[in-house]
């Protein structure tokens, strides 16, 4: 299948790329590098080394006999976009271009408003573009969990049948999310479901949960494969924070109680999800939405895995309540649906100790790269003019 | 009262701006004459003359002895948005300053991302600027009942509580809006509900319906005073563009089968609404909706009540149906709830033979002006590259 995937040389649309070149689809990356141009803004880094765009589609390569095609643009150039559309006349597009980090878009209103502009119009102009110049096509939009937040009913795939006064319709899930990042996450959901019912449209919405993990078969093929791995305050998940942490001798910083529940989900199970979408695309003016997690942890079960699972390494590991930067429910219902992957036929990768001892031997191997100064967080919720600043620990 | 009107030249912020003169608030208008330009740039323009905003304010303090000050500048501007926020210190804002045509919105991919891009960035430069500047000021947002689109059931205020389950939940009204400019609106209330809820800010969000009527008991105290009355297919909205088509001996237009049910309300009582709302405010960090109409119909049951009161000025009118230029609902449920302005104060103007009689004589006196060339639409939603053209009828 010809697939165009936007923001390919990311920390999930590099793997991806590898993943669905390797089974033998026509892989075309669209990117701006605009994940690499913070961490030149910022003097932040992955922690795995990371090569080139270039470079690393050399290595693929010349390691599988595979060739990925690079387009180098922004999806705000709409003339820039249509010219990968026309050329590659894709089958799929899987989307992964947008600014993904909830504190970046904090940080003040000039960030807020280019997160938001980005996120947004870029959708815009993706959907503009499928209309334009390839009508049938499946557009794979990376969505978040973060954008239902945390309501006290079960959170349900996209849509819920609601009874009411008598009556009952389906309708979309109400939303509530905790950042401007996830908000506009949020209207790129409300703009599809737009696009695809009046235009005919066909989407998947995948809203993901938080990614660990780092290694696929793929990318451990070469070093030159490997994907990015971030631990830093604006990047950095949880987990994958969690487990340099506890590598480079440095507390476990848990927000506020802890008790902050989210959907998590394997690097594996995300590349896999999405090749699972793609095999059954929905049907024409179908606007089909998943949740993309395999289980659900509070913040302090997976701080406390983490320390557990260090003792093998011989480590001792802290866990330390911060005060919560971010403006979020600490104590929650949570209990999210997360079949309709399965049904496609996921088969999870659940996170169990042999899972966090190859993430926290990566961290290990990785030691000396660790720049304790880029870990606590100082971009506060509650406050318009943050700034990005390393921190002595 | 210090209270900044943004948008104060439009056809609803400027008999506000008077309105709320009239009854000794401190006024001040921030407007960029966006819709001016829309007519200089198309050729389009008001039934009723209207003045230049000097020529009004001038007019006005002529009139009443009461000033009204300017601040000519884009929401999109923050420079210059601030320094109307730093110079009034606003207790209330009232937001009209938003791109507020649906066909407009769907003109072509330019339109649509200037619209959302427009609407949405200038809203979170107000609640930027509010955080900044004016944290205790209260925003009166003007939404739209399109937000919610057409569900199988009631449509509550705002939230709705959800039983599902064996749990329950009061949670954001989901969204189904029909437009790129309503999707607009959408994103806008998901983003001050959340700068509510993070900031603490108070903010009132008026889910609008269509609007009728053009005159004020201040509008009519002096030519100059007027606000414009559109009846094009951009900005004319059906209840005014069927008396203006009367009028012109012109058949009434009605997009498909004509059973569309939307939310109505009377200039009048628009007026009034927002009074009372900035009379009440919410409390700090309260997110409020209020659905603003006060009686609900059909395009049918509108075209048919002006075909009728037309008979009493001799008028001969037709109701033709046209092919809806349109994605949506033709025949639907349609109940919405609209008692939480009642309950502060207001007594509704409903739509009755005098009212009709009176917009129908407006556009009789203004008949010469009438262009008949402007009102047959030319914007398909299911198409992305339409042209506002002028029609021989």
């Amino acid at each position: 299948m010809r697939i165009l995937i936007l923001g390919g040389d990311g920390y999930l649309g590099w793997p991806q790329s590898l993943y669905l070149s390797s089974q033998g689809h026509e892989i075309t990356i669209f990117d701006n590098f605009m994940r690499r141009h913070f961490d030149l803004e910022r003097g932040f880094h992955s922690l795995i080394p990371i090569n080139t765009l270039h470079e690393r589609v050399a290595a693929w390569k010349e390691v599988s006999g595979r060739q990925i095609q690079l387009y180098i643009g922004d999806t705000m150039d709409y003339e820039a976009l249509t010219s990968a559309f026309r050329d590659v006349q894709p089958e799929a597009v899987v989307h992964f271009a947008e600014q993904r980090s909830a504190p970046y878009s904090m940080i003040d209103r000039r960030h807020a408003v280019f997160t938001q502009t980005n996120n947004v119009v870029g959708t815009l102009n993706v959907l503009y573009a499928m209309k334009e110049f390839a009508p049938d096509c499946h557009l794979v939009k990376l969505g978040t969990m973060g954008e239902y937040g945390t309501p006290n009913i079960d959170i349900e795939e996209g849509f819920i049948e609601i009874h009411h006064k008598g009556r009952s319709d389906v309708l979309p899930f109400p939303k509530q999310p905790g950042s401007i990042y996830h908000l506009s996450k949020v209207h790129d959901s409300h703009n599809i479901m737009f696009c695809c019912k009046t235009w005919g449209l066909r989407a998947t919405d995948l809203n993901q949960g938080v990614v660990y993990g780092v290694e696929t078969d793929e990318t451990t093929q070469d070093a030159r494969l490997a994907t990015r791995f971030d631990y830093d305050q604006i990047y950095g998940t949880a987990l994958n924070r969690f487990c340099v942490q506890v590598a480079a001798g440095y507390p476990l910083t848990v927000y506020g109680k802890g008790q902050q529940i989210r959907g998590d989900i394997n690097l594996m199970d995300t590349i896999r999800c999405i090749e699972l979408a793609i095999a059954s695309p929905p049907r024409e003016g179908e606007y089909r939405v998943f949740n993309q997690i395999t289980e659900q942890f509070s913040l302090v079960e997976l701080a406390e895995m983490v320390v557990r699972q260090s003792e093998r390494f011989g480590l001792e590991a802290q866990v330390k309540h911060l005060p919560n930067p971010r403006v979020e429910a600490e104590q929650h219902y949570y209990n999210a649906a997360h079949t309709g992957l399965v049904e496609l036929g996921l088969e999870p990768h659940l996170l169990n100790g042999s899972v966090l001892e190859s993430l926290i031997q990566v961290a290990i191997k990785y030691r000396k790269h660790i720049d304790r100064n880029l870990i606590l967080p100082t971009v506060n919720w509650r406050t318009t003019k943050n700034e990005v600043y390393r921190t002595d620990s």
